[in-house]
């Protein structure tokens, strides 16, 4: 045939049918009442259609795309959801959770969510120790809760939560115990401190079509180790993060979420057995822990 | 806050954080052993985060796309498949088909292939009644199979299925019976005729979330009359597309799948009742239709 093709070898006819088509969707949400749908399902169209014209997904390729998806739907309850471990392994949520956490000066950097956060944690008293019976290294954390300006932020609100030494939440626990979690408040000058466990890899359930697609993609499906930080302070943007951990192989790796980043990274220094602690705890023959996490909270209207 | 910002008031800042997310996405799927796979995940990668950071996706949009996306894969059953649906009305499916059924000389355009095609469907001869009870219209359908150089196909194999006149197709119904639906072949010629029904507009399943998708932006669920057809022969590319009824006022509103192509709209010629039929036939007190279809068939490797 004669036809006028691109670099890529598609037709300017072909091209043509393939533009129509698209106009033609993006006309059917022109009388959409809510502008913001509207938008949303016009991106939406334009970005599927480029994927589709982009990659020429072959009519095989979409049927294993909507099994796959099927199958994400299927294995999708009340206590797993597939469809956010998608998301999440797509780095979708950590976009997501960029376009809405804007760097903001000095501000600590939010990273994402996760799906273990409980929001009945016990509140504990600065100087106490969160494992409530999780097994794990001991670990001192400390730091101090700061606006922009520099200002200690007194009574901000500290939500941490982390699994186990063996990778496990306690929501993952047959036994219904809660551990691994609480909440405190920064005292009079803003400081925090609490005794926690030294955070671990583990990997996110990877037994079902997303644990698929990471191994078909020669992917690990771990995420590097982490302390889950959610802060929230009157007329202060409300900060969800972790602290990683200096010198976690996985890091190398890649965490499977891509929640790093390089300024969530805190050393945490390993001290011998016997060492004394700053708080005079007593944590018997073991070694522990120590790091220090200082936060700055961006304003609520940043 | 004084920082460079683009047109769209996004710093620069921002979308270096936001940039170079998307390329550790990307980088991420670079070891996948199967190039194909890693092309189809890079390219998904790109067009997914352009779609979050083009529309600024807010973090309860996220949500509630992560929850209609659940409820998707929770209505999609062995009966009901609703990413085919959520597919179809975005236009996702009839773009698949066009990548793939690309413009080649004048042969017969493609169309969507939709869920109700049964491969077991009867084998009838030329000029029988596909209906086999199925109520409508008659309509006599009859045209000729020819290749791109003009030549009659004889010996082609053409499937054809459509709904009765309550928009029902017979795998909708209760009893398990199939009707309006067969399969015939052209004859030495490369002709073929039968009996069918006129065809008639018909939504979608909307009562899941697809159809709360399209009502919430304002969109008919309904699809354009039309009557399918599979073409089949040696040599030549499978054609599955359907032909559209000239007049029919769903196709001013719109095909909620974008099927319609104008090459495929014709004209269903109303005969009064007791108008002489093309074979003789007495279809009784009734009005009929006739109407034709011409098939070209591109080759095989087009």
């Amino acid at each position: 045939m004669t036809q006028a093709t691109t670099q890529t070898g598609i037709s300017q006819a072909q091209q043509q049918v393939e533009e129509e088509l698209v106009e033609r969707v993006l006309a059917s949400f022109d009388n959409a009442p809510d502008p913001r749908l509207k938008q949303i399902m016009q991106s939406l169209t334009v970005h599927l259609h480029d994927f589709i014209r982009d990659v020429r997904l072959t009519e095989e390729e979409w049927n294993k795309a909507i099994d796959f998806l099927t199958a994400v739907g299927h294995i999708t309850d009340d206590k797993r959801q597939e469809f956010v471990l998608l998301s999440d392994t797509l780095g979708a949520s950590m976009q997501t959770i960029a376009v809405n956490n804007q760097a903001y000066a000095d501000a600590t950097e939010a990273t994402v969510f996760g799906p273990f956060f409980l929001d009945d944690a016990p509140l504990v008293n600065n100087g106490d120790d969160i494992a409530f019976g999780a097994e794990g290294q001991p670990a001192w954390v400390e730091g101090t809760v700061t606006d922009t300006d520099g200002n200690p932020v007194p009574g901000a609100r500290i939500e941490v939560w982390e699994c186990d030494e063996d990778g496990l939440y306690d929501v993952q626990y047959t036994d219904g115990r809660m551990s691994a979690r609480a909440h405190l408040f920064t005292d009079e000058q803003g400081n925090y401190r609490f005794w926690g466990l030294t955070p671990v890899p583990y990997p996110i359930p990877h037994d079902g079509p997303v644990g698929q697609m990471l191994e078909a993609v020669g992917r690990s499906p771990v995420r590097a180790a982490h302390l889950h930080f959610m802060v929230t302070a009157p007329g202060q943007r409300t900060l969800v993060t972790h602290i990683f951990v200096d010198g976690d192989p996985q890091l190398a790796i890649g965490d499977s979420v891509f929640g790093v980043k390089d300024s969530l990274i805190k050393r945490f220094e390993q001290q011998p057995a016997g060492t004394p602690t700053p708080d005079g705890r007593d944590v018997g023959e073991q070694d522990w822990a120590k790091t220090r996490f200082d936060i700055v909270l961006a304003p609520a209207q940043a």
